[in-house]
């Protein structure tokens, strides 16, 4: 009989942070994705992340994945163990091509919300995208399907090294809570998400994917005082918001050179402008990023990338649902000295809403970005 | 020398789950055993278990088991890692039939607060038996005396699968806190626990199990607001309330057809008819079960059951001590279909008190359950 | 290629703890070290920590230890895992001389701060040179620098079981956010250190280690009411108070008679004899501790010890930096019955200030006090 750890491997990787505010208003400087960005601020593990997993038996695959430098609400002290995915894969036939995952994970919703944080370029994910989903996970049950021949198209990429998002499915059907990952549900209305994606190879081995996704359900916004000390009235029924969303992706891997884009249209809970009430709104957003691999024999790899980004709408999963404008550019550099070590440093221009504060300001600034991280693969 | 893997192992399970309030007082259902039973309540993982475990020498059995979907009070985020057990067992004999367990562990007194969640037919545990200790565990040391014979039936029992509790000795005696476990001690006064339990095997292989518990220490509970916004007053010294109960508990295990039950008595703090003074009072409660062990060669191993539970008391882990009245019926079945994983779906026809929100009402409800539970062994 | 069970390896010890106090100011007993001294406790779970570290390749060694009976500020149930190290140890050269450490470690400061809780002999660190840093550590970036010989010194002091600290460099230099492990910083400006240390061998094997540490920083310390409900006034500019610090140690190692000393000099915050304005302090103290190892061939491993320490200063990263003079005298015993399992009993002779409770009452106090930990190496 095979052992534990044959069954069970342990794997997870460390970003370190370090910001610098260079330009523009650095005193009004708040971006929600990282703690570290804006004053009085030095360094941050960003994510300490241990990844349990592995094929317990031909029908269960096991995926639990703490962050190790989470944050209770309410506590002053931080670098808890909190879950980001708990879940089991189960398999129903002998090729794997279909499976049900059970527990907490990944919302199959965009390419960049499904694409790992440790391989991503960009230090933070767009607000366009990611924020359907809080976390980019929520306890559900998904059903996925992979013809096989595409599961070896997925993974070929993943082994390349070139940027992908993993398996998520041909196609994808889920049900969830609707309130993010970690967070109670507050109605008993489940989400539904469905995602098609296809990676088509070219004869040059050129790998090119494009796919569609949506979103449907009702969400219940938290509400607390505004700038003037009034709590915003929630003008829904007690089972929340319509919360609906469509978008669109489309990735040219970089061979060398690549392309990422996605844009999403939808509705969803919207502070209004007197922040007074938090009612129905619209959204619209998206993004575009260019990179380019260049693979050394002594230097390792450098991933050089510019990325856009615009969104209007609102935060949901923020107090309030603040109204949130994103106009930001950035332009970075991924240095992968080894496969376990790797460096990003990018030139954000910041141009968005500070959404934490009421009365949610906008703010313009130019920050100098810096990570390093760690892999222990 | 042994492998830091061949000393310890990994092996865990997670609960998910799913309710429908189907007949009766919907919109008044409040268990305190499972959060997502209730109005406004969908998917919920119920528990995620990591343990490690393992001879680390002749002379200590490690065991340490963190529940990662935990949330500490005050946080409105959940799914954060906390323990249950970190124990060490440290054997005197060679033959290892004394031994004394040192740390955070259960408190040997009842059958069902022993067994492990993973095996347990019905979904959560009874309230008589249960009230006697927050989450079944507390810090303190435990002498255990188990004849090799006898440890020897305790094992054939879990690896016939036949809903065994494990060894927690023929003979036990303990000492600890006695506020609960992961709760800080109130008083300098310990409780004591001692328990006697013996499986007698007749010449058929038929397995029955019978013994006897006590439990002595003083409690100290916390108070709050009731519904008319008044805090109760503590009717005892400072050293908290006489919390003392004595039980029984008879098993035949399901050879195929089991039967199950147990009864405790006793006295605790309990909040009087005002909802103003916490005073003493008395409770008394148990259970009975059936169970009927159905294997197939191709479709896994069912167990339908039925269970049917009692009590008069007080829940002295909740805030004011609420008392707690419990008349609960509840038909289920439980289907293995692979050993990694299972599936129950109950019926539970509840009549019981709201424990958790004052005035503390009763409500009367039928309530579809589901779980699905995946096991890493 | 390697597996992930040999670049990974998991071990780690729990520490559990009785208290007794015996003669003095009982009632007012407050120990900010432990809190299960004091009235009204019994058992407690100190510590329970969890290692994984390895090898992950010749340029990059993993650490990271959370611990499993850690509390969030504000929740009154315990024992959750939160972070002690998550460091990646980063090599330059083959002989792995120089490397950096990124992430949360211990800031090389002291010499007991740096010796693991798993083999120091005093239950609790001296306040002294402990009182530069919460829980010894921080975020930020450590530069060390051990010889080849001075690195097979330090492991030999290991291997013989002489009480060393470990390998923090012949030379260490650091940069650190300066608000003390697991808390958010509080301005852009980060504290540094330095250490150097060297163990010196004699001919006939004896070891002594002796060496001197700085620290340099701003700190911005927490305030809240006082004993009359007043909130001392911070009288420092935004990016806090001078933090200053300069200290020497000297080990004679336990070879088998040992002596041990260290003491600091400083500047940093502290509260002003009014209790309602902190200010500019300075502070002095150290210790001085005696030991001897006694191996046996049937009994284990016996070390008798006796320990003074002494501080005049504050506790800064307790509310409001209260004043903190410290005479403290304690006798102890540790027995290492088995590698796996030892059992410390001291006689503590406390001298001290009450730091947790305004008005920050001193308190004279006999307390016996017991530990047993387990190892799982």
């Amino acid at each position: 009989e095979k052992k534990w750890y044959d069954r069970i491997g342990m794997r997870g990787y460390v970003q370190f942070r370090y910001n610098k505010s260079l330009w523009g208003d650095k005193d009004q400087v708040s971006f929600w994705p990282d703690s570290s960005v804006g004053p009085d601020k030095s360094f941050l593990i960003r994510r300490a992340r241990l990844i349990l997993f592995g094929n317990i038996t031909d029908h269960l695959y096991l995926y639990i994945q703490p962050d190790l430098a989470s944050t209770p609400t309410g506590s002053s002290t931080t670098h808890f163990a909190q879950l980001r995915d708990a879940y089991g894969d189960i398999f129903f036939d002998k090729k794997k091509e279909f499976r049900i995952r059970v527990g907490q994970s990944k919302i199959p919703y965009s390419f960049e919300n499904l694409q790992s944080s440790q391989l991503r370029l960009a230090l933070d994910r767009n607000d366009a995208m990611n924020s359907c989903c809080r976390d980019e996970r929520d306890i559900g049950a998904f059903f996925y399907w992979t013809p096989t021949h595409i599961r070896d198209r997925f993974k070929d990429l993943i082994t390349k090294n070139l940027k992908s998002s993993g398996d998520y499915g041909m196609f994808a059907f889920g049900v969830y809570n609707g309130q993010g990952a970690n967070r109670v549900e507050l109605n008993d209305q489940v989400h539904m998400v469905s995602r098609f994606t296809y990676p088509y190879q070219f004869e040059n081995g050129q790998i090119f994917e494009a796919g569609v996704q949506g979103i449907h359900g009702r969400f219940v916004p938290s509400a607390g005082p505004n700038a003037d000390g009034i709590t915003p009235t929630r003008n829904a029924p007690n089972k929340g918001f319509k919360d609906q969303r469509v978008g669109v992706h489309a990735v040219l891997y970089p061979q060398p050179f690549g392309l990422q884009a996605e844009w999403n249209w939808g509705k969803g809970p919207q502070l209004d402008g007197s922040q007074t009430v938090i009612g129905n709104g619209t959204l619209n957003g998206g993004y575009v990023q260019a990179m380019y691999k260049h693979d050394s024999e002594r230097w390792g790899t450098l991933f050089p990338f510019v990325k856009w980004q615009y969104f209007d709408g609102a935060l949901k999963f923020e107090r309030n649902t603040p109204q949130n404008r994103v106009r930001d550019l950035e332009f970075g550099l991924e240095w992968q000295i080894f496969p376990e070590l790797e460096i990003v440093a990018t030139y954000a221009m910041m141009n968005r809403t500070d959404v934490r504060n009421p009365p949610y300001d906008r703010f313009k600034a130019d920050i100098l970005r810096f990570q390093l991280q760690w892999n222990y693969f």
